[in-house]
Parts: structure tokens; C-alpha cells; sequence
């Protein structure tokens, strides 16, 4: 590797302690800064252009998909956040309250919100009153505030910013169908866009969201083997438009009760792309959301030609819509090599005098630290597929992670005897008592129930009674 | 005209009452929706769209132009909202202020954002240490709380969209010149884009931004002839770094104090574009930033092919990269018509069984409702000409509605005679007693002090003393 030590050392060892080589890989490397308010970060700009990389990826999909952006308001009313129940009690402790406007007090308490639910149903209660209102498939881009105790850059903050989907069915099986075909597409952003494996699944009725019905994810896990939940889709069947008051004149001209889901993901996803590719050098991104593709490097700088030729290959690599950036500082190139790597330059490009001479330049791989001389004539092409190798060579090797931490147990005993971490599959009677048992006993919640089940045995792993659904504990973040 | 009378007859006629025809074109259009806090609305998908629309223009050419985007926590602390005297005295008497996070009081009450120049000094201070960390050329989109009196669709809203730019420079002409660069871009986001004539100048002592050092505006002229600051620039000395103590080593190693910028338009310039460009049948958006181009009406839609040629032909302009829509509901073409004429669609294209045997289709212009068939060999050229002539014809019409209603004045009692609403171009001494005097007597505000100046007279339009500046004065929205 050619990273600098005198920059690296900062860098606490991955295996040493994961946490702290993470808050180190995401503060030295200026992707967040802290604010006065605890849990509430600064996105500095290179943190921010992955979000809008990631932005530009799902909102494409969602686009295509039908879906239609809208922005609701930031407050909530109390009495508004009360009308559905669940949703209440699993948010009510966890939301900041605005109670004065100027000097003024406020005759009702207003939350900022922690979701947007009770914001959509209020509007859809407004606009849906024939079946020819239905669907409406929305999504809003924004930021939500919960009042975390506990927090950690990008996996847990106060403030946070996401995307939240809201749709709105005249049958139930049409609102199924949007649940799982969003979790679909989040399957999609992850392993296609972010190269992070995913689970796919159910939660349990305990894991499940604050009035839903049902809820699925997509689980990932990190380099370590903690699991992370990194988006989830839920179907309300008709819960809210009951509480809301949300009915339409179907073609019979009866009034009925629509049916709705909901579906978000986070800036946590920043965290994962991290936690899931990094190594001892810092980031690596995978080239399809990393903001800068190719970081450029003049060897020999004051040599004659050398930043001419490097500003020359940096234009024509964006004419090619290769996203490249030129280190043209005073630094030396030992110090922008260690830069690059620490912020994840997916590929690094050096030219120098004799490189120049031969018509040539040098190409480092972020992911396996590999240089090989690149003749300039028609680089673009070879850059491109470059990328396409790094973007599948880091999905392969977190699939190889994923696959090699990822084990079966029978019992309860045999998943405390597992000193390495990771995810556990096992079969389960469906009783929330057993899954709290093995949650106390271990320490691992349920990831989810994976739709591509297997029959590791016949009986339940914590109470011995006769189980056909198999489901996967972990760690998590 | 096309237009469906039954629908049409729901919109106030914009001369009897300019004010309720905006509120009509507004909430008939389907463009925001109330929610239960007042003054905080839901934009929904077509006024949503629009805003993408002048996002991705804007943010296209702050990136062009050396910007980053970054994202700023939502709460302020009331301590560090207090850094800065005059900031603060602006802005305490409309914020909105957290005590509550979950079930506990905060210890110390947070601020939402009402601007965010107290965050980003706060960052500034934490990231600014050497020369070589300047400029930073920073923008953030997101939204902030004002708790305004007054609220209107777009123009003041409590809570609105907005970008706000942050710059910290190294010289005091580096942050002038970005402050007077960022006016420019604004301008040509109005004029270019949005087909919208601006005024540019600084704003007098009065009316600028809290702490800035000066404040330079656009203005725009509504078609009632009533103003509307359409977007503002800030420059601010070195005041803000003095209150936040931002120092950073100059070349010589000398800890000097750094000079900053801010600037920021908003979702007001949706209310802006209805305003100016809006007529009887509702609203016209300029091609430019319209969410739908070329709206589609198949005419006599159950006649074989009719319904195929008119998807086909969709397809054929989406790839063209017009954006085009097809209303293939059940509705008749005359609901369809008055629908696309109601949402601005510069364009209708109508196709029925005649035209598809002649090989051949109708154009509706929105702006001036003329009709003229064309052939479907080469529409796309065709359309994209039309498209530019409408962006164009707005523009002009615009700037002659400007011109025509902006007169001279030399004297208050001539302010006063004026019946007609529009903007009173007139010298004064720079005394802002003699601005306020006119504001007393006219109801009027000033606008701007124009970049481009005209000497009409010698005297103070209010005090008759020696005067050198012309100032422009204008209702406002």
C-alpha cells in the first residue's frame, strides 16, 4: 500500500476496535462535524454528496415507479400525533416539543416529527373522496428529529435526514404488493448502488413499526458481523384510514376504507457503506455513489507539462462522465495519495515526467491496493471498467463476509458458545416469548424472518416445540 | 379560447380581484393543501415538481461556479442564536423554540432555524485554522421557521424551502465580489428560467438583512404591478467572524479575522411565477421549469388507434427529452383541456382520428391561445421551437408589463397621485427619514437603489435637498 504513516497512524486498527476506527474514519476524514446540540451532526460536503448520490439513484427508481415527491409540514399538532394509538406510544417519548412561537406561548403543543404519518393521512383525508383519487403514491425528502439517548454518527442521530414514502390503496392486496416491491427496490439501492448485501424479510411482531401491521427489512452486516437495519417497508392495512377518517366512494358509490403503507431510509446508510467496506486506510467507496471516481495526482509536479497533462486527463475523464478530481495543492504526492485513500477514491491516477514520455499514466485500486501502468490513448474506457470491477469486487467481498459470519444453531447454548460475532439462523415456534428469551440469554435481537427460508431442523431453538419458520438473530448497531 | 367554462368559472377574474385569483389558481390548481398548524402548508406533487425544477437549474450552477452543498443541524441553541446582536434582535421575536425532548425539559431552550448563520460560523470556527482552508463556498437546501402574523400561499409561509449559501473568504473584495456574483446568478435563474424581469441593487440601511454590512436584492414586478424581493445576497464585513471569534493564520502566520457572505432565495418564487406570468384560465408556467411541457389530449379516444398513436407520440417526446403527459382518462377533452390550461402546461397537443389520417396533430398555445396544426413528421423539432418561443414570449411580456408600469416621480404629492399600482423610480438624499417619510405618506416601501441609475432630477423627492441616487419605491407582497 502507499498510504502515508504519518496520516494513517490516526487511524485506529479495524480489528483492534471497530467503534473507534469508525468514529475515527468518519470524523479525520471531514465527513461530519459536531454541532453545540448533541446527536445533531454537520454533513460536510463530501458526507452531503454521497446522500445526494444516493438521493439520485432511489428517486430515480421511485420516479419510475409512479411515486411523486411532496413536502408536508415539519410540526405536528399533539392532538393529531394522538389520533392512531401505536403510533403515539412508540414515538410520544422520543419527539421534541415546540410550545412557543416568538414571545408567544402556544394554545396546543406542537412535535416536530418524528414521521410523517398522521401528516399524510390528515392531507389524504382532504384530497381522496372518489376511487378515481386512488392511488396516490407519495414520497417527501426531508429531515425528522427523535430524541435519541444514545447516539453515533450516521447510525443514530436527533436529527436525521431520510425519505419517507406514503401510499395510499384502494384494495389491500395492491397495498401488499407496494410494500414488497419497495423493499425490493431498497434491495436494489443496496446491493447494486452501495454493493452491501441484503436480507430480506419480515420483522417479528415485536420488531415490527409503531401501527403496523406488518413490517419488512432489509438487514445488512457490517465488517464486524453486527447487523444493521437498513430500511424497512410496512403495510397499515386500512389502521389509519380508520383512525383518520379516510374513506372514498368506491365505483359502487359506497364509502370505503383505503389501505396504506409506508417505507423509508436514512442517511444510516453512509454508516453502513462505511462499516461494510472500510479498511485500515480509511473509507472505500463503491464507485457508483462515491463523489469523486478518480483522484488525480501530478508526480513531479513543477516538471514541465505535468499539470498541463493531468487538468488535460481530468476534462476528458468528465467529458466522459467519469466524476475526477485533480490534487493540484503545495502537498506532497505521498500526503494526497493517504487523502484520497482516507476519503475512498474508489481509483487513483498518477502521472509524472516519464509517464508523460511514454504516453502513459499508473492506476491504484482503492480496494485491493493493486498499480498497473494505463496507456492514456482511449483510457476512459479501461477507467470505466476499472470501476465496474471495484463496484462488483467490493459486493463479492461483502457477500463473502456476509456468507462466513452468517451460521446455524440448534439451542440457546450453542449460539452463547459463538465467540465470533455475526448473524445466527435458527428455527423459531413464532412465540414473541421465545424470541425474548433468546434475546436475554444472548443479547442478539431477531434480524428478521428471511423469505428464502431453510429447514435447519424441526423444533424451536429456545422451547423445543415444533418450528417451520427459521429466523436470524444478531447483533446490531 | 378552449377553456371549460364549468371549470373555469371557479377562478376569480384576476382584474376584479388579483388577490383571491392568486388564491383561487393557487388551491384549485391542486398546488398546496392546508395543514392543521396555520401557515404551514403541504406542497404537493405539481408545485413540488416545479421546485425540483428551479433546484436542479440552481443548484446546477452554484455547483459550476466552485459551491458545496452541506447540511446544518435543524435547532439552534438560544445561546449561540445570541452571538450576534443584531441577528438576534431580527430574528427572536418570530422563532419557534424546543423545551421539551421526550418527556424531559431541555436544560437550555433550542431555536428551529429561522436562517442558519449562527450554525455555520459555529462550523466555520471548528474547521478554519490555516489560509490554505479558504474560501469555503458552502450552500445548504432545506427549510426553515419564521412565526410570522401573516401568512400567504408562498410568498410567507411559517415554514418554507429554501437554499441559503454561506461563504467565508480570505479579503473583504473576495466576499464583496461573491456577494455581487450570487446577485448575478440569481438574476439569471429569474430572468433565464423562471422568464421572470428583475430589478437588481443594494437595499437602503433599513431594509437589510440583521447583522449584514449590506444587503443587495432582485426585484420582481407582479403583474398587478406589486413588488416581490424575489431573492437577497448578504455581505458581512468580518462582524460575524468578530462575534464568533473565526481566526485563521494568513500566509505570514498572522491570526486575521476572515469575511463572510450569505444569500438565499425560496419556494416564494413559486408564488412569483404564478404572479407574473398567471391569466384568466389560471396559471402558465415557463417551459423551462414546468413539471409537464407538452400536455396530450387524445380526442375521441374510443376511435381505433387514436388512444395508441397518442401513447406513441408521448414516448416519442419523452425521448427528446421534452417532458410531455398524456391525460388518457375517462374525462372529455374540454375537462382536459381546461385542466392543462389551469396547471400552466405550456403546450396541449390534441390528436383525434382526422389528424392521424392526415399524419398530423393540433398545438394549443397556453400563453396566447392561438392553435395551429402541425405535422408529426420531425414534432419533436417542431415543439422544441414552440417551447423556446413561449419561455421567450413570457420574458417579454414580463418585461413590458415592468416597463409600462414604472414611472417617475418628482415629488410625494406625484407619489400620491398615482392610481395605478407599479413602481416610482425617484431621487433622494440617502437620508433614511426622508425613506421612511415616503413609506409614511404612500403606503410604499423602497425596492432598491438600482445598479442602473438615471438622474431625473437634483432634489430628494422628499425633502428637496441635494440628491444623487435614484431609489426605487413599490408595494410589496
Amino acid at each position: 500500500m502507499t498510504g502515508n504513516a504519518k496520516l494513517v497512524e490516526h487511524i485506529t486498527a479495524r480489528g483492534a476496535d471497530f467503534g473507534q476506527w469508525y468514529t475515527d474514519v468518519v470524523k479525520k476524514a471531514a465527513l461530519i462535524d459536531y454541532s453545540s446540540v448533541k446527536g445533531c451532526v454537520i454533513l460536510r460536503p463530501y458526507a452531503y454528496a454521497i446522500w445526494e448520490n444516493i438521493q439520485k439513484a432511489l428517486d430515480g427508481m421511485l420516479k419510475r415507479t409512479g411515486h411523486e415527491n411532496v413536502y408536508m409540514p415539519l410540526l405536528i399538532p399533539e392532538s393529531l400525533l394522538q389520533r392512531e394509538k401505536d403510533l403515539v406510544a412508540g414515538f410520544a417519548p422520543e419527539v421534541a416539543w415546540v410550545t412557543h412561537g416568538g414571545h408567544e406561548k402556544l394554545t396546543e403543543r406542537l412535535c416536530i416529527r418524528p414521521t410523517s404519518e398522521t401528516l399524510f393521512c390528515e392531507h389524504y383525508r382532504n384530497i381522496i373522496h372518489s376511487w378515481r383519487d386512488l392511488p396516490k403514491k407519495y414520497n417527501q425528502w426531508c429531515s425528522v428529529v427523535r430524541w435519541e439517548k444514545s447516539t453515533r454518527p450516521f447510525l443514530r442521530h436527533r436529527e436525521f435526514l431520510w425519505q419517507e414514502g406514503h401510499t395510499i390503496h384502494a384494495t389491500a392486496d395492491e397495498a401488499m404488493r407496494e410494500t414488497l416491491d419497495m423493499l425490493d427496490i431498497y434491495a436494489e439501492l443496496c446491493e447494486e448502488w452501495l454493493a452491501m448485501p441484503v436480507i430480506k424479510g419480515p420483522k417479528t411482531e415485536s420488531e415490527k413499526f409503531p401501527g403496523a401491521h406488518s413490517t419488512y427489512a432489509i438487514e445488512c452486516m457490517m465488517h464486524d458481523g453486527i447487523g444493521l437495519q437498513a430500511g424497512t417497508t410496512h403495510y397499515f392495512e386500512d389502521t389509519f384510514a380508520r383512525a383518520f377518517e379516510i374513506q372514498y366512494a368506491d365505483k359502487n358509490n359506497k364509502m370505503t376504507y383505503p389501505f396504506q403503507t409506508s417505507w423509508g431510509v436514512t442517511t444510516r446508510l453512509i454508516g453502513g457503506i462505511i462499516m461494510v467496506h472500510g479498511d485500515f486506510s480509511g473509507r472505500i467507496l463503491p464507485p457508483r455513489i462515491a463523489p469523486v471516481q478518480v483522484g488525480i495526482v501530478p508526480v513531479a509536479a513543477h516538471k514541465e507539462g505535468v499539470l498541463e497533462a493531468a487538468s488535460k486527463l481530468k476534462e476528458r475523464l468528465l467529458a466522459a462522465g467519469i466524476r475526477a478530481d485533480m490534487d493540484a495543492s503545495d502537498q506532497s504526492p505521498g500526503w494526497k495519495f493517504a487523502e484520497y485513500e482516507m476519503k475512498g477514491v474508489p481509483l487513483r491516477l498518477e502521472i509524472g515526467p516519464r509517464d508523460l514520455a511514454n504516453g502513459a499514466c499508473m492506476l491504484a485500486r482503492r480496494d485491493t491496493g493493486l498499480k498497473s501502468p494505463a496507456s492514456l490513448e482511449g483510457i476512459e474506457t479501461g477507467i470505466a471498467g476499472l470501476l465496474d470491477d471495484i463496484q462488483q469486487g467490493l459486493l463479492s467481498r461483502a457477500r463473502e463476509n456476509l456468507k462466513a459470519r452468517t451460521v446455524s444453531a440448534l439451542s440457546i447454548d450453542e449460539m452463547k458458545a459463538r465467540t465470533e460475532k455475526g448473524f445466527i439462523k435458527s428455527m423459531w415456534c413464532g412465540s414473541g416469548a421465545c424470541e425474548e428469551a433468546v434475546k436475554e440469554s444472548t443479547g442478539m435481537k431477531s434480524r428478521c424472518i428471511p423469505f428464502e427460508q431453510e429447514r435447519i431442523s424441526d423444533t424451536c431453538v429456545c422451547c423445543g416445540k415444533p418450528a417451520d419458520k427459521m429466523l436470524v438473530f444478531g447483533f446490531q448497531y
